[in-house]
């Protein structure tokens, strides 16, 4: 389980403090953090999604150095979590990647922290993905979130984690939140 | 529910990677994603433990800036989450300031990537924690993880989480996880 669900990191289009659509620029650790969370609960893949060139190329050169570079042999384990991460221009592209590979639709999961009147609750969205033959494609915000637009063209809005009060994780603890609620054993 | 947990994030004793005991360096990002995530919680503290001087200085400086200086007004929530953070020399010495707090023994929860005889699930612990007359304290490893010593002076050490052949989280996706599976809704 969990080899039907690939993870997008969207750097584009998302909005900022002023709610105004930007392209946010790549954070090291959420690259390798999600990389680790990705491999941990089997998925099938991790795009980090930037139309910007050279950022494009600094999840590149990331990449490269754990998994062919040096890095490769002072840390194998960073090698087996980043060699599944790869770079796409816009999330069409990595929405195609995925459906190309599985000659199917791909159903397409919005997060963000905020509510959205039609969401669907983790237990609901855990069960759907208990159906291997359909891949999906769970999309995450960095800056202040995935825009109207990402959500409403999306088949899945999820449920936001909910806080005491607080609504503020980083995308990379509400990624590791996410998944295990999706994927994690449940002892 | 949660007030009662109260988190350590261990910078010494910790193994390296020969398993030779070592203090290791704060990284910044687990002060300010682990805080995010104990505020997310709410749980009632989290103590950054290291005896290093100049590391004690850095995180010190780290939570000033944004709780007293020019990152309190740029960004209230990093206030809100950093608010609860303090720095303490030993783990000792940040259970005697729960239990002065609290008047009582504080009973101790080790974490850990790898299986350990005598250990405690996730949904056992999750009911001793409603119990909110005990204060707990969670400890959660840096470098290679905690020593065998601080596992088995632990009153619990907690199951790990399972992941599909790779046990390779950061601590900082760990302490997201284990929280929300402590202390998190079940939806």
């Amino acid at each position: 389980m969990g080899s039907n669900l690939y993870l997008g990191l969207v750097h584009h289009p998302i909005y900022d403090k002023r709610k105004e659509v930007v392209a946010t620029a790549v954070t090291n650790f959420d690259v390798h953090d999600i990389a680790r969370c990705a491999r941990t609960f089997g998925l099938g893949g991790f795009f980090v999604i930037t139309p910007l060139e050279s950022q494009i190329q600094l999840v590149e050169r990331i990449i490269r150095h754990w998994v062919e570079g040096t890095g490769a042999a002072y840390n194998p384990t960073r090698k087996e979590s980043l060699s599944r991460v790869q770079v796409s221009r816009s999330i069409d592209e990595a929405d195609r990647t995925v459906s190309d590979l599985w000659k199917k639709k791909v159903k397409r999961v919005a997060t963000g922290a905020a509510p959205h009147p039609q969401s669907i609750g983790f237990k609901p969205l855990r069960q759907l993905l208990g159906d291997q033959e359909t891949p999906f494609l769970i999309l995450f915000g960095t800056g202040w979130g995935l825009t109207w637009e990402v959500k409403d063209s999306s088949d899945y809005v999820l449920a936001p984690i909910e806080g005491r009060g607080y609504n503020h994780l980083p995308v990379r603890s509400a990624v590791a939140i996410i998944l295990d609620r999706l994927l994690g054993d449940r002892v």
